[in-house]
């Protein structure tokens, strides 16, 4: 059981805007990669195909992200994901993205959340949202509360 | 004085994922397009520069998404924006994203809230937040209370 | 029957890079939007669902882009789109960028190429090349030699 | 000196589209992160910044991309660069994108050529393409033809 993981990621070019800096709908982008590698780590598939050709996976509920300072090409940012909460059908994660410094400090960029439904497709029926399918549910679980509050 | 935009905008195949539907960071870019066609409608530009070389713009304090329904390729999205809040620095906009469908129906497809905030951008010196500058506060005003409770 | 095509698009901010300009990697989806509206204007959509479940698509066999002016945020292209070639089973488009500028001259801003192949895709099946498939081939042409051959 | 790089890339969710492949406008991105991390490992910067103001970077003449077999969600390319030709001003690359596959065997995604050329950027002047600036002239050579010529 996990319920969190670190992933570094480098900024590239064609993310950053005339402004100069990370376009913010980019850090979006790295929630979901941070999502994908917590998976990939657990050994898990982002998408389970089913034998009777359904498909389990996790649409999007909300995201939120608050930008503390700016990032910029070449960055390496690091991507601390928890699971904020583990509820019977859904999980929220939360995000910190650092930037490490020349003289040992850490700066803060981004603060997000992510909130995501276990769902079943069916090709041709509405989206059914479903209690944490296996094996999801026997490798995610909750952050401990000292976990989740601690600071950033 | 204006507090309230409606744009129109097509989904662009580019802009799905394999999941068929829009990938979820998209939502922040149409949300940003309503921002900046909003400040066109009110012949406003998104960077002021100003004659001793800075910069007026206006970077993100936070953003998030709620997402209703899934968005296809093709889809005509109505984005409605409004002026949800103005701080003395800071402008706090509401988005609604909807989709007309052929029975003459709407449905909600997302909700967004964005915060940015006014800064002067000076080569070489940190960004500095300030109240917020001359044309943008003589055009953009807060929506009335009765607006912003008003449903979706 | 059609062979060309006049589409204008705005350049969003989102589309800048931290030059200052449009990155090169969006010219392409340029491209593909005025392809798009080109099948739109005819009335034929991108993807044709067949009664068996398959479906008809076009991928891309090559894309090309001369870059010969610098696009930038809120320059409003116009992306004129010709069907070079119309061979057996795939289409070839030339795509010409242009700004036009206040004093009335226009801007030639990019130079595009891309070679589409007509597939057909079953579930479960090596995608297959087909003849162009109606109603597409209804519904365009080649474009005569001496349009192709015009300047930009 | 230098004429050659392998680069290793997963695709991110993001990159695919309803087709369930990735985006093709996506392979321009990454060949310009190989282009990068060729620069990158001979200690080279995207942009060289000189002491009165102006920068030296490399904006693109053109790109190409034939696409010989979609890529997928997950994938890890292999991408090898190589430097086809170094010209007084220019330099044009090409690149090669590879999938291995479990039984051993490697499918050939995508060939790449980009054709990029250094250039002065002066604050308020108009862009001025240069030779070949140092440190880029001291690391970076033509593949001897052998290479060029030699299959994908």
């Amino acid at each position: 059981m996990a319920y969190e993981h670190v992933f570094h990621r480098r900024v590239e070019f064609c993310e950053t805007d005339m402004a100069g800096i990370v376009h913010f709908s980019n850090f979006y982008r790295y929630m979901e990669q941070a999502e994908h590698e917590f998976y990939r780590a657990l050994g898990l598939s982002l998408m389970i195909h089913e034998p009777d050709g359904a498909t389990v996976s996790w649409p999007r509920v909300s995201a939120s992200c608050s930008f503390k300072s700016p990032a910029y090409y070449n960055d390496i940012l690091t991507i601390r994901l928890r699971v904020e909460r583990r509820g019977v059908k859904s999980l929220t994660y939360r995000f910190d993205l650092h930037r490490d410094e020349p003289d040992g400090s850490s700066t803060w960029i981004a603060m997000g959340q992510m909130k995501t439904v276990c769902c079943r497709f069916r090709p041709g029926k509405p989206l059914e949202s479903i209690e944490i399918a296996s094996p999801f549910s026997e490798s995610i679980e909750e952050a401990p509360a000292e976990v989740t509050r601690g600071t950033a």
